[in-house]
């Protein structure tokens, strides 16, 4: 039962708490990549079962939601996702939120993971989604058109490799008769005197990925529509293609 | 058709592009607070018809997506909600994410927003949920006990304010016959001569708010319990019957 | 009387007070440019009898200093200074001290400051300097060229208008019979409802530089040589003659 | 001969520029701690025969360099300093520069650089300065009191290392006959199967330093004047003498 005039008092004591906040306004004329990842998806995709190595509805849903990203926050020219992640890049000269990091990154986690359980049932039909998930998010600066198409390049050609590793392992298993354990040992290297395990090379060297495999997707602008695209964004002729999406380099 | 090991030749090539990522960890043995604020959250609420001036299926939807939140993140000890906003701390020494900020407040608007939608039956029945919304969200450190608590303060000072602003307008609108414009108009100052508007303390003064009237929330641990309140938090004795939030301040 | 080991004990107890350090990485692929300024300069110029409106001695021992500096950080490309006020643009793709801010203006600022005191007696001879003057730094980053360029012609073109400015009051005063606030009314525009004085630009608009007067200066390398120039950095010519200054902006 | 109106039309054009400036802040209610470290000193100190282990003519420039710098920057409570290194400590409260990370460490170089060459004549006599010498520094915020005094402590107890190392190399090689590399090979501990090199504990063990060896300073305010100390910061006493560096941490 407090008045407002002594609420406003009380108030105006304790306001000084706002000068704590930091300025994290992203700097100038560079693109702003704001990349997601799931938290657990590995076991997350386990419980929901996916289909092994792509599953098209999670897939779809992924990608649903990054649309749904898009049509709300406008200053977001392309963005690329796999498996459980997902990149948005704002245009260099965006000012939306004034470029601060920490509103831009919020806004796309929050906005993306609201329509991942909103349009789950658009593409997992009634099988339920047992609770909600979570991704994280970064928010990263690349100066130049070169360094922006190199991170996307980065991300697909990671892509690749999980694919084929994944198409590989899961060949292995569903149809060679494998327990994952073994499909696992079968396909490390044996002579693992580095850290990292590497995969066996004459076993996939051979693998080719049937076309037809949608595994990843880029979303991008059209005349203010957004669109989705399952295509090489490595070589020249998708940027050829799309000519709005870098700005000038100077 | 690309073989693994072109692919792995190609992406060490774009590796480069992770050393753009800047290191955001918040500075040790201070408390982190991530607060989030609903994204166009007025025009949401009359959408979705939430009650004049405090709907308690909002209010109880909020608590259940702050608790889930809190399930998830261990080393969050208090959060504090109103409205369409709520402020999570994380212990002093927490080494959650490392500590880094990008990862901590998108992963609580992340969980947040998914959580929302999920829980979002529970609280409104067979009402529909039209899109997804969206949070944004920010971090901010405070390196005391009296700087954690003022901050909390006031957002429940700021919590009072509107609460009982809003009571007297919607009591004008729901019971005096008023417009939404003409209440507006009658609870502001004639004499405007500054920036902001005051409202009008003859009529607010005498307000009291009804002591059932459920407007805000605090959620704590408790035996690992995570626990939801209504009560004051300005005052002594909430802090002195939970011991175990703030950590020793030297 | 402590011991080594108990020493390395104790040490070891409170070195955790070092992961309080933030790291402040200046972003990949972008110019790092360092300004320095004098503080109290107005003061300090008067103080050493500074001719008006330039000193060649000042300048020449501005320019100095900034040589210093450039010998020593090997990666400086080119600087710019007048006045009090001196510009390092480190390169690109420079890794010195591993591209942390804190690190490159502080050495910057040291050196500039040591050498200013150092070379004193080369360009005031027996005059003697009154006391150690200090100056302020910052770190500002440049993704393209573009943004350099308007940078430094920024700088040069506020060179410009001080000097015009100073050239004109300094007549004034020395010519013109007038005092100090005489000089500095006249020059002040009658009807100042605007925060910023302007100045009497129908006494200023027809004043030219004598072409002679050094009033700024700008430093390159050549062949591994550090050399001082005093030309216009605004137009094409000199980044024509210069090509070596700006990488490859892709 | 340009005019000033195309000037400040030229000017303004090229202002967007400062937008690429970040914001420093440092979180307030923090101790801010600038620490200094000389570059290169040990080649500096050999150039210039410094008296080995401790050379009082280069501890006393140090501090006088010190005392220059808490003089000109009021705000700094606590400074301590040994062999080529001195940390200036702001109070918790302090407004200076706003609180602008790159102001205040630049400004603390600068001015310490500059009196270091100022004042080199008063503590060497007729042995002339070899070049201007640089210092690089950097920013920690520490929170609590006990982080602070951890911070000096640490400081403290590294000089205390140190000093103990140098005194028994320098009477191995001065009163010992060995050459500088014997010595230093003999104060090796032979089992080096750890990154970090041991120091021969059977020898250092015994060390112990003449008490009224200065090898490290602290300079504080007492009634506004500054005041150099030699004596022990780790433990109480000092701290009991001095009521006024640290604030309430509450």
């Amino acid at each position: 039962s407090l008045s407002i005039s002594s609420s406003v008092m009380a108030k105006s004591k304790f306001e000084y708490v706002r000068n704590f906040e930091a300025d994290d306004t992203c700097l100038r004329n560079c693109y702003i990549v704001v990349r997601l990842d799931g938290r657990n998806f590995h076991k997350f995709a386990e419980q929901h079962k996916f289909i092994k190595p792509n599953d098209n509805r999670a897939l779809g849903l992924l990608t649903r939601s990054a649309v749904s990203v898009m049509e709300e926050l406008e200053d977001i020219v392309i963005a690329y996702g796999q498996s459980d992640e997902f990149s948005f890049v704002f245009k260099r000269t965006t000012n939306w939120f004034k470029r601060r990091a920490s509103k831009l990154m919020t806004h796309v986690a929050s906005q993306f993971s609201s329509s991942y359980v909103f349009y789950w049932k658009e593409f997992f039909g009634d099988q339920p989604l047992l609770y909600p998930p979570g991704f994280d998010g970064r928010v990263v600066l690349y100066p130049t058109n070169r360094n922006l198409r190199d991170y996307l390049s980065w991300r697909q050609a990671d892509c690749h490799i999980n694919n084929l590793y994944n198409t590989v392992f899961w060949t292995l298993v569903q149809r060679g008769g494998l327990t994952t354990a073994q499909a696992e040992e079968r396909l490390k290297v044996k002579d693992s005197n580095t850290h990292r395990s590497k995969h066996d090379e004459t076993v996939t060297k051979r693998m080719k990925l049937p076309n037809e495999e949608e595994k990843d997707v880029n979303v991008t602008r059209s005349r203010k529509r957004v669109q989705a695209y399952h295509c090489d964004i490595i070589g020249e002729q998708f940027w050829e293609e799309h000519p709005g999406i870098l700005e000038d380099d100077s």
